[in-house]
C-alpha cells in the first residue's frame, strides 16, 4: 500500500481523519508508523497529499491531512477486454488499475467460457475491492470505471460505433499485419480478445467499427502479459 | 500449450516421436486431437515446425515430425530483477520467457526479504517447468538461462561490469528524472528492483557500472505489471 484511500466517512472532523480495520493494520504491519509520522493519502476521486499520524490507538488511528496535489494523469485508454478465467481477471483489473487505464468493458467473445460470467468475482464489491488495490499500489485515486457486456453482438453493433469516436480503435490480433502503433498521441480504444484469440466473425465487427487488427510479433502472449505490453507500446 | 516441446529422449525412431504424461493430457483435454491432426511442435533449443499424429493411444501417441523453421528471434535483452516473492518470481518468469527473453538474473538487494531465497520455486527443475511452460505459450523452443545472485555487493563489484560490455545498461528506478527510452537499437540490460526500489547505495553501484536510471513516471507498477510495461517499451 504505497497511498491510504480515504473517503468521506473517514472524517472525523474538518481536517481530521479516523481510519480502522484493513488501513490500520497496514499501517502498523508495513509502514510501522508511529505518532508524528506521515503517510501519502489521498481521497478517493480527490487530491493526493499527506496525513500526520496525531493519535495511533489499538483500534483506530487519526490523522491531520494536507490534501496539495492532483493524482497522475489518467490513461487516455478504454480498454475492452474478452473475460479471462477469474484468477486472470483479477489481475488483469489490478494491473489496469495500476496503469492508469480508466475505462475497462469486459465483453463475452466465442472462445469465453460462459462460465466464467458466474464467478463472484464479477460482484460490484469484488470489482470494486481489486480497483482500491491498484489505486494504492499505484497512488492514484481514481477509479475506474468497470461495464459488463455478456453478449458481443448487440455489444459490438449497438455500441461500439458510438464507444470509439474521438479515439484510434486497435483490436489486438496476432495473425494481424500490422505491428502495433508507438506512442499514440490522443484517446485510443484497444479490444484485447481471449487466448486463442477473437474469432473471425468478431474481428470482422469490430473492422466494421472502424478497429485496426495489431499485432506484437510472432509470439503468442498470455493475457497478464500482453495487456501491460500493448499498453505500454501505444501510451 | 500453444507449442509442444520435444527433446531427444522422445523419439522411437528417426522421424517419429512419442509423449506420454502431462504432454499427452494436454493435447486429450485442451487440443482433443485425434490421428491425422497436425499439432505445432519444437525441440527444446531447435527448430518448430508440425507432428502429425500417427497413433493415439491411452498411455501414449506418436507422431511424425516435420521442422521447418526456426524458432521466434530472441529479445536482446538482459533482465536483472531483485528477487520477488517467490509468487510473483514465478509469475515474472513466466514472463520474461513468454517475451522472449533469454538471460535472467535475479539478485540479493536490500529490499528484499532474505527468507525469499529459501523457496523450492528457486531450485532447478521448478525454475525449468516454468520456462518450459512459458515457451509452450508463446511458441519458441530456447530456454532462457536464470543465474541466481543472492549477495548484491560481489555481484555488482565483480560481474556487473563485464556483464553490460556491449548494451545499453537501463535500472528501472521511479524517482530517476529521465524517462524510460523507447525502441533501443541494440542490446539492452535492464535491471529491476524490489518494490519500495533499490536503496540509494545500489543505484550508485548501477550507475558505477553505467547504468541509467529511468522512470515509466510517477505511478509505483507491481513488479508483474512493471516488468513487460519496460520490455514493451524498451523492445
Amino acid at each position: 500500500m504505497n497511498l491510504i484511500l480515504l473517503n468521506h466517512d473517514d472524517f472525523v472532523t474538518g481536517d481530521r481523519v479516523r481510519i480502522t480495520g484493513r488501513r490500520l493494520e497496514q499501517v502498523r504491519s508495513v509502514h510501522r508508523a508511529a505518532p508524528g509520522d506521515e503517510l501519502t493519502v489521498g481521497m478517493i476521486g480527490g487530491r493526493i497529499g499527506t496525513g500526520t499520524i496525531i493519535r495511533l490507538g489499538d483500534s483506530s488511528l487519526d490523522m491531520t491531512l494536507s490534501l496539495d496535489r492532483d493524482p497522475p494523469a489518467p490513461l487516455p485508454l478504454t480498454v475492452i477486454l474478452s473475460l479471462p478465467r477469474p484468477k486472470v481477471m483479477r489481475r488483469v483489473l489490478y494491473s489496469l488499475t495500476v496503469l492508469g487505464v480508466k475505462r475497462i468493458i469486459l465483453i463475452h467473445a466465442a472462445r469465453v467460457e460462459k462460465s466464467y460470467w458466474q464467478t463472484p468475482f464479477l460482484q460490484n464489491d469484488a470489482i470494486r475491492a481489486q480497483l482500491l488495490h491498484g489505486l494504492e499500489q499505484s497512488r492514484d485515486t481514481v477509479l475506474p470505471e468497470v461495464v459488463q457486456r455478456s453478449r458481443f453482438k448487440p455489444f459490438a453493433e449497438d455500441e461500439l460505433p458510438a464507444l470509439v469516436r474521438g479515439s484510434v480503435p486497435l483490436v489486438a490480433h496476432p495473425p494481424a499485419g500490422s505491428p502495433c502503433p508507438r506512442s499514440v498521441s490522443g484517446p485510443v480504444t484497444l479490444a484485447v480478445g481471449p487466448e486463442g484469440g477473437f474469432v473471425p466473425y468478431e474481428i470482422d465487427l469490430f473492422r466494421k467499427a472502424g478497429f485496426q487488427p495489431v499485432t506484437l510479433g510472432s509470439r503468442i502472449l498470455n493475457v497478464e502479459t500482453a495487456v501491460p505490453s500493448l499498453i505500454a507500446r501505444i501510451a
